[in-house]
């Protein structure tokens, strides 16, 4: 797969390069100055391609790929506009923490001073979204810096890098395959960072403040596998409150895994969860602020003289720093507190309700589910739920940037395809980048999509009351509704070849998702109410 | 519409400066840091709000809206993933020198620093398809600012300025509405230019070469009006051939209008057609050169020892250059040639055929028909049909990014609502951004779409071959077609609210389209072949 005869391409260089050091997959929108890699991807094993239809499904796939395999893919984009479509999902990545290698074709070197159509600053481009960029000076570094693009994609929690490959270092030959080096090992947490954990959770507490006033905030890797099961035994032991952010890149969820609360959204409500804490450990999290910035709010959530501390950053080793800092607590032996099955609390037939949804999702989901949750209000709503239902993987959006949830389903479950994938989308929401929906049928990828149709970016209505800007008028409603005309979802899932239903009630919703779940392949159930 | 009392926000002096200085539309995709000036936008007269749901679709239409109006609109975008999905669109408005003011929401500048996950370099991320670039520093500047971006936005032929506006500078009283000040006026050809063109051009030539070796090759606004004629004028004086871009802004086609050449976008068709050429004067224009370099083939189009000059650039005042310059070479009553009507040519019953295609739609076209033509293979195959249909103005992609089409047509239809706007499409262009079908519904727009379903990237397959790297395999094929699933378009169109049907023969296509344009409302025609 390495090998390749003694005269290649750049191109054959680089597909050699990626199939070498592991980059199994590459979510594609091509255009002519790619031409010749995507040759080289038909003629060379090792690397699959998948076909987007619009650049922010392809850096979306790979972010949800990375998530669910911890491997990075690749993305090939089309000149700078290419990359450009795709940036508002590689900011949603890069927040995340996930690697993905950015190939990025450009013009022929000597005809980028012509400004033909297409030219633009792709390096420019690239720069806000992206931890490395670097542009292909010679087919015969195109493999060597591949490699590095690889090399960095890996380093700490995962970093955007983006290759620029102008099309004649491509087509020339000269290329010389390479292998990407080890990135650098994640770095251990200080023993003095562990023992200052250790001594703003331990209980019973010097300054005679009850255990519950610490807080152990999680983020990153801390919220899943062994990492957690240390988290969760070193609240048992403590007492401490055991946080999770509120968007979280990949969070165990459901029945019998490690209890834990997730920061709300609304920062009124998340000043009132954290107005009791006196000390806050951060473990791969970031000291609480609020998502936006309100008139007479304040940015920065914790409360004044809270002690905010940290034991490891996004990028350590946080499983091992979580089990020094068990170890130090001698909570290595505590049973962790772990979720339980609910008793029956919400009516599950007749009209829709939050409650209902979230009741029958939590009924429904198989066992190991991945759930990308772009439901935005509506699922605000239900989310809680879901921790009587059966262990899953729940993903957020890290950066914020609406559509990434039809993208991310489709990467997660090129990831695990024995897994089932459920997205959870508002209407709003899914119209970014319905394009997505198509790969799905396409790879026959198995994801149920949920569309929650209230026809209106319901978030905003709230958000222009909390910002100060009073109560919408007729034209500010017309910004924020999705009516006039009605976007029929399962009509346009059919276009794109996606199975689809419309549920108006609680029993419909359960048939149908069962159903899906049952198909193995892509389906969309559109939610009315 | 400019006053306002003594205390307003800077939101509300943005609306009154935009409205003030006669920017009449804004194209929005709003989000949470936005919310104070959609609230202004609700409350004060003057500035109509176009909901997009997805950003490329608003900077889009903005450049429809300009090449159309001659009028800045606004956008209104979400941070920076928001321009992000916008940029595209910016960058085909850019090259087009359309003049657009882009308002793009950032946090309240304390908010910054926390790094909350929306925030990125908006600057950064700005500058690459921006002219101008600037941060409001407090509420008492917006108005002034705004003055500015809309002044810069007119400067020239159009420009893009980019205006970014943290939450607490909109929300924050002190704002002082501010008027437009008047662009610099464009600038005239010189005395020199002037000479050097007729010289070029005259005939009979002084060095005893044909007149048909010299050439005139119009861009920008030579395409259209006075200045057209006056180009006309001179090519029948003189005997030079008169040239069109490839693609262009805004260019007048059919019966009664001067008869002008495009060169084609096949690099060797169009070396063929400069091959006799030693003499090009371009006016509005740029010196030719490929579409995309290709391996072995030259990236400037005319020939070794051609004479390239300029009369005037894009910016300049082309009308009056053009008129000197016929005044130079006594053509001023010469009649120009002028497209005519042609016979019957194609059979435009039976099976889709691109040469029938053609003639239906020229045919069938409405007088001051607008047509934005973004079908790739397909409209290149029948494009030269329509010079001799009813009048029309078309419109081109001049930066080359895929998805221009549906937003410049909606764009284009709020420009000028008596006129009937014609989208070409090819099914892989269409769908980087469906999203507009949505506000088209919405807003009434008289557009009908006919998108050419060939259920592939066909010039992407013709590409492939073009640059060398040979036949495709399967998996090439694979990152080359739109097939598996099929993507019905008459179903996706109707599930974002506008009618549509599907055309199997010529005579379903006539009938269809003239069915669209009796409508006066949206509609989208599916041509299967």
């Amino acid at each position: 797969m390495t090998g390749g005869g003694p005269i290649q391409t750049g191109a054959e260089s680089l597909v050699r390069t990626l199939a070498g050091s592991g980059v199994e997959l590459c979510f594609a929108n091509p255009g002519t100055s790619e031409m010749h890699f995507v040759s080289a991807l038909d003629r060379i094993q090792g690397v699959r391609s998948v076909l987007a239809l619009f650049e922010g499904v392809a850096t979306g796939a790979a972010d949800g790929y990375y998530r669910m395999s911890g491997k990075p893919a690749a993305t090939l984009l089309h000149l700078g506009p290419g990359l450009a479509n795709g940036l508002a999902n590689l900011h949603n990545a890069r927040k995340a923490r996930s690697g993905i290698v950015n190939i990025v074709g450009e013009h022929a070197d000597y005809h980028i001073a012509l400004d033909a159509p297409l030219t633009s600053d792709i390096e420019g481009i690239a720069r806000p979204m992206s931890d490395w960029v670097k542009t292909c000076g010679s087919s015969a570094t195109v493999g060597s810096d591949a490699a590095e693009a690889i090399r960095q994609s890996r380093s700490g929690a995962g970093r955007i890098a983006t290759l620029v490959l102008p099309a004649n270092t491509a087509w020339s030959e000269g290329g010389t395959p390479a292998m990407a080096g080890e990135p650098a090992p994640r770095h251990a947490a200080s023993v003095d960072a562990i023992e200052q954990a250790a001594r703003a959770l331990s209980s019973p507490r010097t300054d005679g403040q009850p255990a519950s006033r610490s807080a152990l905030l999680l983020g990153g890797a801390s919220l899943r596998g062994e990492a957690l099961i240390w988290a969760g035994r070193i609240a048992a032991k403590t007492g401490c409150r055991l946080f999770a952010e509120n968007l979280n890149a990949r969070m165990e969820r459901g029945r019998g895994r490690v209890r834990v609360e997730r920061l709300p959204y609304p920062v009124t409500a998340a000043i009132g969860v954290l107005a009791s804490i006196d000390r806050l450990v951060l473990c791969g999290a970031r000291a609480p602020v609020g998502f936006f910035a309100y008139p007479g709010l304040p940015s920065v959530l914790t409360p004044d003289g809270c002690e905010v501390s940290t034991l490891t950053d996004v990028d350590g080793d946080i499983t091992a720093a979580l089990r020094s800092l068990a170890e130090a607590l001698d909570a290595v032996h505590t049973p962790a507190a772990v979720n339980e099955a609910a008793g029956p609390q919400a009516i599950t037939t007749g009209a829709i309700t939050a409650a209902g949804i979230g009741a029958v999702l939590a009924e429904e989901l198989p066992d190991d589910t991945v759930v990308v949750d772009e439901s935005i209000t509506t699922g605000r709503a239900f989310g809680s739920a879901i921790d009587s239902g059966a262990a899953c993987d729940w993903l957020n959006s890290m950066g914020g940037s609406i559509g990434f949830g039809l993208p991310l389903a489709l990467g997660a479950a090129l990831a695990v395809p024995g897994r089932q994938v459920l997205a959870l989308e508002g209407d709003g929401s899914a119209l970014y980048t319905p394009q997505a929906l198509w790969s799905m049928a396409r790879e026959k990828a198995r994801v149920t999509t949920v569309v929650f149709t209230n026809r209106s970016y319901e978030i905003l209505k709230g958000e222009l009351k909390n910002v100060g800007a009073g109560e919408a008028g007729q034209r500010a409603r017309d910004m924020l509704t999705l009516d006039r005309p009605d976007i029929v979802w399962a009509d346009l899932a059919r276009s794109l070849g996606v199975p689809a239903s419309q549920a108006y009630t609680l029993e419909q919703l359960r048939a149908q998702v069962r159903d899906s779940f049952a198909s193995q392949g892509p389906a969309l159930v559109e939610v009315i109410f």
